[in-house]
């Protein structure tokens, strides 16, 4: 056998500053829309509507921000995480002008930091993605870090260099969708009669339903973004592997907990950042998901009085409802040393656009 | 944690008269058109083909009638039967001007009748629900009525009141798609010879094939039609629940029994109208639907000589083929205290269009 | 019940010559597409991305070709297979013009070839099927052959007459889609740097990666193309069938070899014909599929220096990935009586576009 084949990046393959054109530009149509409900269960107004989009100002419903999160996440995989153990985090994670049926997301990728590990057998590498539409706008542009596993132990360490990482997308990087007008907003139209003044910084907010998950459903929908990380899709390889079994993509939990925190927080509309995330515990088929989040922060938006933003920490467990969550999460959640529990499968740092009250 | 979520209206929310704008215009894309083919098998050919379409006179291909149903029915869903025992019952169900895809249909739904039981824990609510397109033409119109929880079993009894039910939609009511034309039917596209003219009133059909049913469709369905209803989803909770099992929409039992009837009466290429229905037994993933029907009447379409109404009494059955059906039915099928067979799962009587022999 | 199901073809239902009008045209459209990508996870460039599309000189994203084989081939089974036994072979399959989202195929076959088998209970219908767009178009052309059942053993026996296959499909058959413009391919984009110039005839390519089949994505797959055989959807009869499953459509197994082929073979963006195929073994749920390639040929296009082609020959294998497959192959591999690995599922021989070192 030739080796025509894509073995991925193994650590010592990325070099500080080097960039990555990522293949397969995509052109995200209504199918890939249906698809992402019919799997997901979002029910958000805007991406499901063309005229509650208009009636925002907006030319038609735009694409669902995590969909394209997703979209412009799989055009990476192939070049950055084929060998990876673990996705350790995200960071910075800006959503930028609307994506629409028909538009083509690309993505490239700059290597932002490098660290090999003291077991000299694996790194961490920082990249800074970036997805443009098919007039080269930048859509979303995230950091992620990974765990790479070198190819030759004996390939000399590069020389380590971590970047400095934003705690929070900053006011000024919230990108709003041009004409965004807010004074035909239906709140029967949208769900909730609950408005962004009504969100009270440590609130916590329960979202009640669950989903069960099933290998068809996530399958289908990590190869729908053309995600192609081997652990999700091969039973025969994973008898052997770490778990036993195909692994769930994450971040189809990231889309479960949005899609179930409509019951809750229907009127966070749109998606304007992901400020940090992980990936707490593994999640399989058979794994019911619930989600409950936390206010952190009710942030006012610079000239306007009418939207602000609500920057939110959701998670997700497995098996477990989420009603006593709050009361289980350890003292000090979110310092690196605070041991979660173990039915904690997602801990989600974003922010979200809301109506004020007027 | 606080109460932002929606909790569903008990018995003692609704108010006689009451109007319910429905959450979430949607958009109905030919995307959700490939998702409902996919999940049925449906092959009837108006909503598979503008061509066909086209030749009888359509700008293009429709809506599925029934999918069209499936996403009003979900936008009522978290408003009307979020706490529902049980969906007692459809009727007086008219399909309005076809809906293309493009277009955005939104629900709204008035409280039309309201019966305490007598146990005093429950209540049967009875709702007339519209959906209607962006230029607000009625595209369906529906009654329901389900069996509602109360919250507190003490709330005193509303006056009994209960709407005065057609038994079939009158013939006056039926929309007929504008411009129809049948002069360019094909019976050779549309998969059958026969036409109005060949159905006999008392005449069954065995549509012979199964369907197997597996929880990813079944939830991939739903959550399309952004119907939340718990109980298809939540295998944690349901373990505990009544059956111990996820419980599969109803509506997607109606599915499949339509699909499966294109063997048979692949010339019904439209329906008209539902005019009664029930799901007489639960179905659960692993179960095979089979399905037949029987024609209750040759109905004559004012001053059309082209098309005709046809009048059937479609059932599907669980794990039994349905060729020795008619005779396992009771005799006063129909009549309330009739105690149909265990494997019957539904029991719909609806109205389609068919080409007369001309 | 009256008999309105069509019970399908029987072998001496099948007359030479006899040209057979196939129900249901059916527009594909861009939710076809997704479901078609969520289905297979297929990554090429070409069918994924209308930007990439034009950068080729094409309108836009033009329909997967097995996508397009799949809906054409749908479409024949209710007159062609329904009472298969087996579906022995395709040959000299050419793909015609580009089929883009928004267009209608139909298809019509005629029978050119009968012989009924020595035991008299079954015989063997070559049909020539073509699939045309809503312009009368050809976009699919191919010859199948397959067992059918007689209904009545005492039939008398047709003549026999078996067509005259070509082993391969003809360049001068090749059907280049208009304006294709090789100057601004984009090896990045396309995710492999191999050109044409770069696969040497013989050359074995191990596709690397494992796809594990389930009920639900083989039943949708199959059920989006609207073929209704029976065997894939109904796991209360084959209960009691050969082999105690639903049997998988043997076109998703080629679907995913195809889509597992990416690595490897990224720049193989468009197929020109399918010169044969053969489904060796069944597959069922719970299967991992496994591919790798053989190169057969380097085959150059009359008039171009910037394309050539690349015939092909893949196999799919299941349960054991393929690093050692070609010295587990039967010497005499192709021949008839050569006895094939119990482990290998397809043998699909097929003729590739590439891109040619300029």
């Amino acid at each position: 056998m030739t080796m025509k084949t894509n073995p991925g990046n193994f650590f010592e393959d990325f070099r500080l500053g080097q960039e990555i054109v990522h293949a397969v530009p995509r052109t995200i149509t209504s199918g890939d829309v249906a698809l992402y409900i019919g799997l997901t269960g979002s029910r958000f107004a805007l991406p499901s509507s063309d005229s509650f989009a208009q009636s925002l100002g907006l030319p038609r419903a735009p694409v669902d921000d995590l969909l394209l999160f997703h979209m412009v996440f799989g055009r990476t995989v192939a070049d950055i995480s084929l060998n990876a153990i673990a996705n350790l985090g995200y960071a910075n994670c800006r959503f930028g002008v609307p994506v629409y049926p028909g538009d083509t997301v690309s993505a490239r990728s700059t290597v932002i930091g490098l660290k090999e590990n003291s077991t000299g057998e694996t790194g961490v590498v920082y990249v800074h993605s970036t997805g443009r539409n098919q007039r080269q706008d930048v859509v979303l542009d995230f950091v992620r870090w990974v765990m790479v596993r070198k190819r030759d132990k004996s390939a000399p360490a590069p020389e380590t260099k971590t970047p400095n990482l934003p705690g929070e997308v900053a006011v000024t990087d919230f990108a709003l969708p041009e004409g965004l007008d807010l004074t035909r907003y239906d709140t029967a139209l949208i769900g909730q009669p609950h408005l962004w003044d009504d969100y009270a910084p440590g609130e916590c907010i329960d979202h009640v339903d669950g989903m069960t998950l099933e290998e068809s459903d996530h399958m289908t929908a990590t190869r729908l973004y053309q995600n192609n990380a081997k652990v999700h899709f091969n039973q025969h390889s994973e008898t052997q592997g770490r778990f036993g079994r195909r692994l769930i993509y994450g971040g189809h939990i990231i889309s479960l907990a949005r899609a179930l925190s409509f019951n809750g927080l229907a009127g966070a509309f749109k998606l304007l950042a992901i400020n940090g995330g992980r990936h707490v515990n593994p999640s399989f088929a058979g794994d019911t998901i619930y989600a409950w989040s936390q206010v952190l922060e009710r942030i006012d938006l610079p000239g306007r009085s009418d939207i602000g933003a609500l920057r939110l920490r959701s998670y997700a467990a497995k098996n477990h409802p989420c009603s006593d969550f709050p009361g289980r999460m350890p003292a000090g959640t979110g310092s690196k040393g605070a041991e979660m529990p173990s039915d904690l499968v997602l801990d989600l740092d974003y922010t979200v656009l809301m109506k004020r009250r007027s």
